[in-house]
């Protein structure tokens, strides 16, 4: 990490906080009683949090005790929501409870919202009553909605206050309100008026009235139930900090921050990608293995469906394959290089859509070019296996049927890798669910088809 | 877009600037000279910049002739670095000169950096000589380091300063500075020592030094070569939203700022997996059809070799496909479900490895346990192939040979979609560069290998 490479006479020295490394092995030696309180407290809540991922249930609560109640909430918010709230699940009640009070709320919502009811119950009836109105509203949207990921410790102010009393206003906030670059402007009745930047505040003179120094031209103003995808769209779009997020009568509810963006932008590739090749969206290396099994068992179900039609269709042709076995030889040939032709496509066209740079009036025109590179990448590929097959069998008439098979059957990859996407998007599916085994299906069915039809056609 | 879902009084009518639908709708009527020249100026530059990057060369002048110099600026800091410098690159030299002094640093950087050499120089000669110093400095980084993503507006005081002091100076930087949310404390050979964010400048009493209220434990300082993956995940483990860039004796050189984190974010996810497929990782759609066709060929001329290999496999057995056909038409349905059980694995362990939550002791056991996920998932789909064989074809003894090979090639399958994207990295390759293909390359030839080896061993 940069960190090292970066000396800094004030940064913290190695040996004052632990590695990821130092503490993988404490525990590989079972010796987590040996940590050093004080040098754990000091170690970044990212690296603490990544090691207690790592860990069984019992060894956490060895590292957690360690830690004071900030430090345990800091570690938590650095956690996947599910880890963290299996953490608290197994504390004592009171300790629970603290540490749900100490967290950000959407923090301490993502991570209630992922708790057995009982347990959401249990903790949230002795929270402190307004924080537990909180989270009980923020868990009723939609985990992946801007209501779900916002944040609703936000400062606002009239806009008939001074720029002094507005700096006033906001020593009075607790020291919880660490992301204040905005401060909005709202009406009695909640409504947004405007927003206030620090630098704003930093620039203007103490007498300035808010009302006259806000920015009215407000962009990237988010609904409750903008999808998470959207949102990360808006905040790409508009270089801000943070994004207000409103009700559907514009009354100021909470706000979002790019940090919050960054991470949903990880994993929203991570679930393109794991997706895509038919593993869950949100599945880690650490999943127990039999919870991985029966996520992806599925989609390998629906792969043998597939495969068994492509079996289907090499069934037509056993007689002329028993014949003439060099067929069985070069089909996997051609289903692979289509296969693989259209999967750059596919990968191409997923991220496309991903990043928003997609509009549907686009769609013909992509198709079309896309098969026309994988056609044109069919007739290169094509031609050298066929001189390939000509020198090394001595079977001309095999090359030419391969040289032609190739043509069709990658030219179809092209098109079907664009295809598939855009289709699943058109339906309002996921264009990433399992699309690389839908498209290698039908390129495996397509590529030994015109392969073996042609074959037996021009050979037998 | 959310932001037509938002209702916001003070947001810009829909009617007050473009939206990108209406501005193809223009281009694709050829009628660019009837867009109005406020209302695009109103348009959100993000938007024009999508808009242009779909035009031919000389309908994006027609569009930016309608624009001043920083709304030119502005559209092209928001485009692909190569678009934008051959937009500049088709202007006039005073103009092109102009707007390169309007951009960021940075950004001008990238720009330029994408020139051919003689524009380089040509442009470079007129803008101003500090502008051009930063330039050629910025540009003679690393395009994926640190110094090539980093911008030098930075603001800087001595740690002698008061708070008021501190203000004034801010209010001198000229307006471009829009990235300040820290100022850096420097000592008068420029060598970082702490950072005051906005935010405690609101806080701090007038007469308050800056060395007092300064930040001294600075963690996430980058070195000026740092590479930008490492940039994000250090952006990632500390919630900043800048952080600064140094050289080897620690004087600040320049910062990062979150909304570029955010770009490369996307940009390092979409190069993974257009990669991981075999596509270029910076290929978009809209590349001529030539350029995609030239550089994915490569990679599929490694899959034709993988493919022969594979041939080369199946020939070996061709006198017994010959007496028992049923093994060709059974060979792809046990190599698909090995290459789509390891591209599961593979997907998952290169986000892992993007994401930076593996350590190189985590090897061992991730490899045993996706083997076992691979081969308990082999169990379950090969018993079901097993029987709808049995049951299709009334071959129980072929059943019995697909079962066992099942379950040995999704084993390997698994190991290999680990194993190849784990091993590419210890040989610092790319994990993701074309691992699918290799992938499938050797699920493949490991499949029909098996299958048709015990299939000979045990029918014939």
């Amino acid at each position: 990490m940069s960190q090292t490479e970066a000396p800094f006479p004030e940064s913290p020295a190695s040996s004052d906080e632990y590695s990821l490394d130092d503490l993988l092995q404490f525990a590989e030696s079972n010796a987590l009683n040996a940590l050093d309180k004080s040098k754990i407290a000091r170690t970044s809540p990212y690296t603490v949090g990544k090691f207690l991922t790592r860990l069984p249930v019992d060894d956490r609560r060895v590292v957690l005790r360690l830690l004071n109640i900030e430090g345990v909430a800091e570690v938590l918010s650095e956690m996947d929501s599910e880890d963290a709230a299996e953490v608290i699940e197994a504390m004592r009640q009171a300790r629970a409870v603290k540490v749900l009070e100490a967290l950000d709320p959407d923090d301490s919502a993502d991570i209630v919202g992922d708790m057995e009811e009982a347990n959401q119950h249990r903790l949230l009836n002795d929270v402190n009553p307004e924080r537990a109105e909180t989270v009980r509203t923020l868990i009723s949207y939609p985990e992946d909605s801007a209501g779900g990921i916002m944040t609703t410790d936000v400062a606002t102010v009239p806009k008939e206050f001074t720029v002094r009393q507005t700096v006033d206003h906001l020593h009075t906030l607790h020291d919880e309100f660490e992301h204040i670059y905005y401060v909005y402007v709202i009406d009695k009745n909640g409504h947004l008026l405007g927003t206030v930047s620090m630098r704003d505040l930093v620039m203007a003179k103490t007498n300035d009235i808010i009302g006259d120094i806000m920015h009215t031209e407000l962009r990237g103003v988010l609904n409750v139930l903008t999808d998470q995808e959207d949102v990360t769209l808006v905040m790409a779009q508009h270089n801000f900090h943070a994004l207000p997020v409103v009700d559907d009568d514009n009354r100021l509810l909470g706000m979002i921050t790019d940090d919050d963006v960054i991470d949903i932008i990880q994993q929203e590739a991570t679930e393109d990608f794991q997706k895509a090749m038919g593993a869950g969206g949100d599945e880690s290396l650490n999943d127990p293995i039999a919870e991985s099994v029966r996520r992806r068992s599925p989609w390998l179900l629906v792969n043998l469906l597939s495969a068994f039609m492509a079996g289907g269709v090499i069934s037509l042709f056993e007689e002329q394959i028993s014949h003439l076995t060099i067929l069985a030889v070069c089909m996997p040939i051609v289903a692979s290089l289509g296969g693989n032709a259209g999967g750059q496509t596919l990968a191409i066209v997923i991220r496309t859509l991903a990043l928003g740079d997609f509009e549907d009036q686009d769609a013909r025109r992509v198709l079309i070019r896309e098969a026309t590179k994988a056609c044109l990448s069919g007739i290169i590929v094509g031609l050298i296996a066929a001189l390939a097959v000509g020198i090394l069998g001595h079977h001309w008439d095999v090359s030419a049927v391969i040289f032609v098979a190739m043509i069709i059957s990658m030219s179809y990859a092209g098109l079907a890798g664009a295809l598939i996407p855009i289709t699943l998007r058109k339906l309002k599916l996921d264009p990433a669910q399992s699309s690389q085994m839908f498209l290698t299906a039908s390129t495996d069915i397509v590529g030994f088809a015109v392969f073996l039809g042609l074959g037996s056609w021009v050979l037998l």
